[in-house]
């Protein structure tokens, strides 16, 4: 009887090395500690920050790893979701040195059991099946402090929210509608315009034609109270410009690279702030999860895989074809 | 008789022409109405306001005009000085379509006599002279407005002032020590930090030589909590670099031009806020004055010219050899 009898296995993804495909194989379950509980996952779903590590494009890489930031699980028979933002700290203003994602540097929710800080978890919302559950984690409270905590919207204001599609910014728009604002999207593709126009936004252009911030201004001739942007690049100087005198414009990502060619007088003249917003803290979660709760609001599910087949959620990801989360169903019990 | 009979004359200085030096004239004294007035000049001072106007950069130019923002001037026997700002409005974030500022498109200050809002006019500290009351007025409320009610500074932190010696950044320097802060500043000239030092700056460093972020970073390793910067241009993606985790960067001018090449990760993992500000609000003088009533706060004051050699004082504001106000003498009663 060797020393393997003494773990217990476990389903789980593995992403083995850099550049590597994730793999689906057995691995010891984590070990129960003081700090940490363990939770029994039913559901799990992609962000694109699991892509990121799989292409070695993150700061803090480390592999082996169990990717995954969110989930629906259970702890005994309270069924659970989870703040993927560990160890915030105090300061409500900026998350401590000591923070970390779930995913990267700890194994995350691609597998049958996590550990989780106490303090991280919190009652799933009952109006949401296992897939939803699963969905709203860390899209929720990137959204939620990018456009409540940061940009303090009031009813009736009007915001932009960029590349629609991606969970952050599907959060944005259902968040937004729920404070009573006239929300305005961009995306690259017509069909992803047409569902965001169903949820409820009141226009949206694509952001591939060269003319897409004149389409914006004159849908919309005042300018936008409030812009929540992830992609930052060479366009974010024209988000400044669509801005209305008094503007707020949070940044939470930044795929498009580099700022540039910004014009300060626009800046100071109208007043500008600019937020930069990451993840969020234990009141961001909770605010977000009140919110969901009293609204009875659902998350977009764009597809929902099997864990073994985790790669394949990959490759819609990859895709960009997506509109919602993408959802690994776990267990099926 | 002619018509001329029935105006008064006065002294003052106009700019009749683009790119035309100003001249030392008579013309009409400003008639007194319902809504405007009229106060008698004492002293005006120089912003870098008028030397754009004379020089034809400036948004809604309109010639002849009389310029200047500033004065400490007489209202029947009492001493007052002049919100510069007028017609804010309501709305503390920012300012109305109907917001001007004194001296452009309204006749300003370089004269014996100026017409201004009853609400723009208070009394004038007394703890000042003539020359220190004329000084205190746009440069006073922008930087009160850049650094106290937009970056919220708390006693203890770290402030870094960019371009040390022009009007607004003394005043974030003064502000900034009433406030407890503890101030680094930024110049091209050697003898301008010696003089930010003896006026209690923690450190300073040359922004002319190559390594001045280097420099900075050994100075204050933890970054800076709060930036507050006139400049923008290519320099201001490395004050994103050099703000703290929390950290808030004012932006009050962008004679550096464009901002360019700012990373934006390092705006959303920090969670920095990038504040535009100008002028200030009726909220932002009063609080200013009270402060400077409160902690007996004086203007640096550059040079003193009379009213008849204001070419002199412009040419000593191009020069940029100036530390503090350059103040005007318009009356020697």
């Amino acid at each position: 009887m060797g020393a393997l009898f003494y773990f217990y296995l476990m389903k789980a993804i593995v992403l083995p090395e850099k550049y590597a495909r994730p793999s689906y194989v057995e691995v010891p379950q984590p070990v129960k500690s003081d700090e940490m509980e363990t939770l029994s996952v039913k559901t799990c779903a992609l962000n694109h920050r699991d892509l990121w590590i799989m292409k070695g494009q993150y700061a803090g890489l480390k592999y082996p790893i169990i990717p995954g930031s969110d989930a629906c699980a259970y702890r005994g028979s309270e069924r659970v979701v989870i703040n993927p933002g560990m160890f915030w700290g105090v300061d409500e203003r900026v998350q401590d040195k000591q923070f970390q994602i779930l995913g990267l540097p700890m194994d995350g929710t691609f597998a049958e059991r996590v550990n989780v800080p106490a303090d991280n978890i919190y009652p799933a919302p009952e109006h949401l099946d296992d897939a939803e559950a699963a969905a709203i984690g860390l899209a929720g409270v990137t959204a939620f402090r990018a456009l409540v905590s940061r940009c303090m919207p009031v009813q009736g204001e009007r915001l932009l929210v960029t590349g629609i599609g991606g969970g952050v910014a599907l959060f944005v728009l259902q968040i937004g509608l729920a404070f009573g604002l006239e929300v305005y999207v961009t995306s690259s593709r017509p069909e992803k315009l047409n569902k965001a126009l169903a949820m409820g936004a009141s226009g949206g252009v694509l952001y591939s034609t060269p003319e897409w911030e004149t389409n914006l201004k004159e849908r919309c001739s005042e300018g936008f109270d409030i812009i929540v942007d992830g992609y930052a690049g060479a366009s974010f100087a024209k988000l400044v410009q669509l801005a209305r005198p008094g503007g707020r414009i949070a940044v939470y990502g930044g795929t498009g690279g580099k700022m540039s060619d910004i014009v300060p007088q626009q800046i100071f003249w109208k007043q500008i702030s600019i937020y930069g917003s990451t993840m969020g803290s234990q009141d961001d979660f909770a605010g977000f999860l009140a919110l969901v709760n009293e609204k009875k609001l659902k998350p977009v599910i764009d597809s929902v895989y099997r864990l073994q087949n985790t790669d394949a959620a990959f490759q819609r990801m990859e895709s960009q074809d997506q509109f919602g989360k993408i959802v690994l169903r776990v267990s099926d019990i």
